[in-house]
């Protein structure tokens, strides 16, 4: 009813977010290869994410968020950057953009030219720590601590395996600079059942780390970054079984679990109303590896690999009691990359000005309702697919598939 | 805990509701073509559908629900008479299956042998309105009043047209006996905008039958039929433009927000914890006429005229405040034809024993959180296409099309 006051309350409070020391602390639960339509209040029709929807009602649902690459690597990459793979590095040139997948075996890793989220909120005082899966380089120039992250516990890839020989060990998990095992040998994976209590140890680590940092003055940074999603699909024994959609929503239904519980402990180490939560996936549901593997993108075609809406659509949840409206539903057209500008403009920093940020700040949005218009690029590769600009989306290509599977004469 | 107690109260519910005299109001809500994936609760994407997640919220949600037949016409003679169209006569037996479009042409109406809803209702002190679309025949022996309701406003078919010649006038518009008018004559719909003011007048025709015998001692059933989503798909003046779906999302939105009017009366009369209320659809949403005169289906396959789920299954909402657990959701396997069972049940009447009923009884569902086993058949004319049992669906039959459409050679 009073826009021009309302206004006022919005600059008042960016001030008050940059200059008074009351930073938030920040914590971005990202899932890997989750589907927009995983969740209950996306309309998963067994209903088994009961927090994650509580979140939603407690929060702001994002039913128009975007993904930046619809595969694990070059997301993470832009999310973490706050830029398009094309200007981070992590995109193809090859197969013109028919492969586009397992980007760091071909760049290698995140370039030191490249400036991170932890490495900028570390200025503002935070404390940083990722759990789960990096993804954006497995060399030491690459690993998360030469990046601004301070705490590491987890992987540089997916828990593919198991390799039993020498040209190919398992893939490593660490504990900060240390490499603590190895999976398979150390992290107990079963592919027969899909037992695995990773999911829960991720959980332990997230519980530890906020009762130790949470009310120490510090704010802190915690990037979740579980797998249990990603093909070989995982769950704890007491968990398996116990969903209505088989392993996968298994799955789903620990990671729904273990989102309660880290709100849980906001809640009652008293820091929910000095904590913003964003919850999102880093792609679209791999329909290769559905149902028993692989989740659901609802109404949307096609899925991961892809630049239809079922690859790069993903859930998008924002949840700081006390400073949202709970209970709305946002329709701004927002992205990963816009997780790195918002938490700056949060901790009362800066975007950087010497390159091009692709992300925009969404404060004004969760803060005060605002709309704001912006496109989405849909890239594979180097090669611009699609835009979407409000309730249109321009398609430039529109195959889906490889180019192994052209080769077999598979057009689409 | 204690199963066996459950089950004494639940026999003691059951008496109470058989003899005391407090039968509830019955209303049932059926949309027309409007599929699982319209409404926000089970995951459109643009949440316009606050009433109707409203009433979830108060209510149970039925994700597993579904209709008798993916066609108007058997699909509402089912919910009526509680059997399966090869039952009540609303089948073909034409083309193997593949033509079912339009039985009553076929059959003329709801044969005199069948034992509506109303007609049993009647018999224990029901006053009966049918507002909306009637579909069971349009000759004087099939009109609703000949078939135990006491009042009707609406039409005997769907809103085609306009017809202007002698051969093929328009469909006419019936209060009770009474022919009022004809589409487009006199009830105005313009297919160029798609205005039309239909749902309002049903909206009224509702609101005027609660307040006028919701405290009067006699209890009611309301059949609210109203057809705006069907093709061609309409919405009043201040509806129209106001969805981020376009045309077909404006009607949703003009139904939501009656439902929403409905309710609140309900409420504001002092009725609603006598009054259970269920909303549902005919079937699932008409692809061939989306997106902009038709619904979604979300994760589901296909649409209305086909057996596979995006034709079956549909919204399942049940409301009856003091009754219910609010916020609930049940995995039971329901169908249209467990409304005439379980509305009986409700008004301590006995279903017919001279003939077979496919409804269950879903009291020990709704008043008691029990889960039955049932299946659910999926028939295409006097076909059986496909059974489902718990978590298992057999095709026996999977094409999708019409034998015209066969014919030059699409064969899905
Ligand atoms: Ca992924
Ligand atoms: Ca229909």
């Amino acid at each position: 009813m009073f826009p021009a006051f309302s206004l006022v309350v919005l600059c008042f409070l960016g001030t008050v977010l940059a200059t008074n020391g009351t930073r938030p602390n920040i914590i971005l639960l990202l899932m890997d290869d989750m589907g927009w339509g995983d969740i209950g209040v996306f309309g998963e029709p067994s209903k088994e994410t009961p927090n994650i929807d509580q979140m939603a009602s407690e929060g702001i649902l994002f039913p128009d968020f975007y993904t930046a690459n619809p595969l694990c690597s070059p997301s993470r990459a832009s999310l973490l950057t706050g830029r398009l793979p094309i200007r981070n590095g992590f995109y193809t040139t090859n197969d013109h953009a028919r492969n586009a997948y397992t980007p760091q075996e071909i760049l290698g890793g995140i370039p030191d030219s490249e400036v991170l989220l932890p490495e900028l909120l570390k200025k503002a005082g935070y404390i940083n720590k990722i759990i789960g899966k990096w993804h954006l380089g497995h060399r030491r120039k690459y690993h998360p601590l030469s990046h601004g992250f301070d705490e590491w516990f987890g992987s540089p890839n997916c828990h593919f395996g198991p390799y039993d020989n020498v040209e190919r060990p398992n893939i490593p998990v660490y504990k900060d600079w240390e490499m603590i095992g190895r999976y398979y040998e150390d992290i107990y994976i079963n592919h027969k059942t899909g037992e695995s209590n990773l999911t829960q140890i991720y959980l332990q680590e997230a519980i530890k780390f906020i009762n130790k940092y949470g009310n120490s003055g510090q704010p802190f940074f915690m990037y979740w970054a579980i797998d249990a999603t990603h093909a070989p699909v995982y769950a704890s024994s007491s968990f398996l079984g116990t969903s209505r959609r088989g392993l996968y929503g298994d799955a789903v239904r620990e990671i729904d679990f273990s989102i309660g519980k880290i709100l849980d402990v906001l809640k009652t180490t008293g820091i929910a109303k000095d904590t913003f939560v964003f919850f999102t996936s880093d792609n679209g549901a791999a329909l290769i590896s559905a149902p028993n593997q692989g989740g659901s993108n609802s109404p949307f075609l096609c899925g991961k690999q892809t630049t239809f809406e079922g690859g790069m659509r993903v859930p998008g949840i924002a949840w700081w009691p006390g400073h949202l409206a709970a209970g709305r539903v946002s329709y701004q057209i927002a992205n990963v990359m816009d997780l790195f500008t918002t938490s700056l403009v949060l901790a009362g920093l800066d975007p950087p000005v010497d390159r091009e940020i692709d992300g925009i700040d969404l404060t004004p949005v969760i803060l005060d309702g605002k709309e704001i218009e912006r496109p989405i690029f849909y890239y594979r590769g180097n090669e611009l697919m699609a835009v979407r600009l409000g309730q249109y989306k321009a398609h430039y290509w529109t195959w889906s598939n490889s180019w192994e599977e052209l080769s077999q004469n598979i057009k689409y």
